[in-house]
């Protein structure tokens, strides 16, 4: 058999496991990052991580191919760099080499929402699909693709126009689809909501769980609440807009949903195929819309598949 | 020496001809497309024009290599088939298995749209360009995207919506980058102007050039029209707004323009760079962006080097 180290590189833990070419975790291992501490600190922190997954795996190391790692950031995925991460700290960390050097295996770098859209197509939501397209609902809309079983790099459709001179979006412009879809543009709906009608199910719906969510208007609308039906129209509406615009640009096969968002499963997705269905291009096949299954895991997993060829 | 044959099914005539693998154009020959004819009778049309284009090249036969043809409708380029066209009345036609027991070549079917932009890369505005997207702004808007000297194939954006809720498209969406950035978009927004203000510089332009096109609105802007000048700045900011949509998504090296208003040159690049580079996503480059340069040749070169690698 061979098997794949994968490392998921998270603003909180790096998580490092042995994967089998199925896209099976044999055995995981995990870490704090740590922001702001010296790379080659945290190099021997993700080294040592990567050991304890193989020790505890009782895989013969050297049925271990390869080690592809998923990170957030700027990063050039050829030369195994992360250029720039703002949040970890990091500035031109060569960390393929290092990782080749210190392990002795041949080692690749992708962007972490990439690396989780293979995931997701290896072993997860997406699984088999010709070509897939993971769009993450979290703090911003990621969105991830791959064809043919292979990372097509730098799809990044959340500043993606969709309303002209609409909502100012963090990035300059105005209407991005991440402002409209993003868990924080549904939270902030949610909120503007209950600022205007705030004695309604939807504001006690939102005391009762601590605060608004991005799971707040479902709630409400299967307590009854029309109003949050209203939202969840509204919303769905913006989210089948930018996800046409994709499926008449690229054709996707399948789109999986991820982040919060994407755990409403059903009531989220029963609206959204409907209007996804009527507005895509006549002589395009819809795709089958679907909610990602493998949470943190499509990461380290898809980071281990993306070092499948080398 | 190896040569290719292209072949380009427009609507009005087929273009035949023989290119070399540096995507230069050694002969060619050209013969009415005619609509609604029985598919056996166009394909011996489509063969005679090949033929003669052979011949008056003066290349050995056995030089050539391989046939490639670019098609509008609806078609599968694997199987080498133009599954369904409207204009010009084909279903089911597979063209590329009845051109290899015709010519005894090996044939290559692809979207014309795509032949075209892969020209442009070879021989054109996009020469050498690691990824390039050729966006046509004719009576609708086309794309085509070209990585590695590759067409990447079913990249069609002319129905991505930047306008939530906006103008109402033939497509049924309403705000499609179409609506607002074709030609026909700019004529709309050229003799609305004119019904306003009908005695105005923009009008006698138009009335001058014996009615409203693609260029009036730049004719009259130089003329030192500011009311020609406010729709070219609202034009230039809508198709600013859809490209940088495709540059911050796919992040092309080259963006050209091509079809009528892609003849405008500066008139409508200067501007235009200008609001693209002010709005795309911190830490992307901003694309070249310059002029097709081929014209109607580009199909028939982007056609004829789809097939180099059969």
């Amino acid at each position: 058999m061979k098997y794949y180290i994968g490392v998921d590189i998270g603003g909180t833990n790096l998580k490092a496991g042995v994967v089998d070419t199925t896209g099976q975790i044999i055995s995981e291992s995990s870490v704090p990052t740590g922001a702001d501490r010296p790379q080659d600190v945290v190099l021997e922190d993700i080294i040592g991580a990567v050991k304890t997954s193989i020790d505890s795996s009782g895989i013969d190391p050297k049925e271990i191919k390869a080690i592809g790692m998923g990170s957030p950031g700027m990063i050039e995925q050829d030369k195994g760099i992360v250029v720039y991460n703002n949040n970890l700290g990091w500035k031109d960390f060569h960390i393929g080499e290092k990782m080749t050097e210190s392990l002795g295996l041949p080692a690749r770098l992708e962007n972490d929402a990439d690396a989780a859209a293979l995931g997701e197509v290896v072993a997860g939501s997406a699984k088999g699909a010709k070509s897939a397209m993971i769009i993450t609902l979290g703090t911003g809309v990621g969105s991830g693709y791959v064809i043919d079983g292979k990372i097509f790099r730098g799809c990044e459709f959340g500043h993606m126009v969709i309303a002209y001179g609409g909502r100012q979006c963090t990035c300059g412009r105005k209407g991005c689809f991440e402002t409209y879809c993003s868990a924080t543009g549904l939270i902030n709906m949610t909120k503007e909501a209950i600022d205007e009608h705030p004695y309604g199910i939807l504001a006690s719906t939102a005391r009762k769980a601590g605060g608004v969510s991005g799971r707040t208007v479902f709630d409400a609308a299967d307590d009854g609440d029309t109003f949050a039906q209203r939202i969840i129209d509204e919303y769905t509406s913006y989210l089948a807009c930018g996800l046409v615009n994709l499926i008449n640009g690229l054709q996707p096969e399948v789109i999986s949903i991820g982040g919060g968002i994407g755990k409403q499963g059903e009531r989220l997705l029963a609206p959204l195929r409907g209007k996804v269905n009527a507005e895509v291009y006549k002589g395009i096949t819809p795709p089958k819309i679907v909610s990602c299954t493998l949470g943190y895991k499509a990461g380290l997993i898809g980071a281990a598949m993306a070092a499948r060829d080398l």
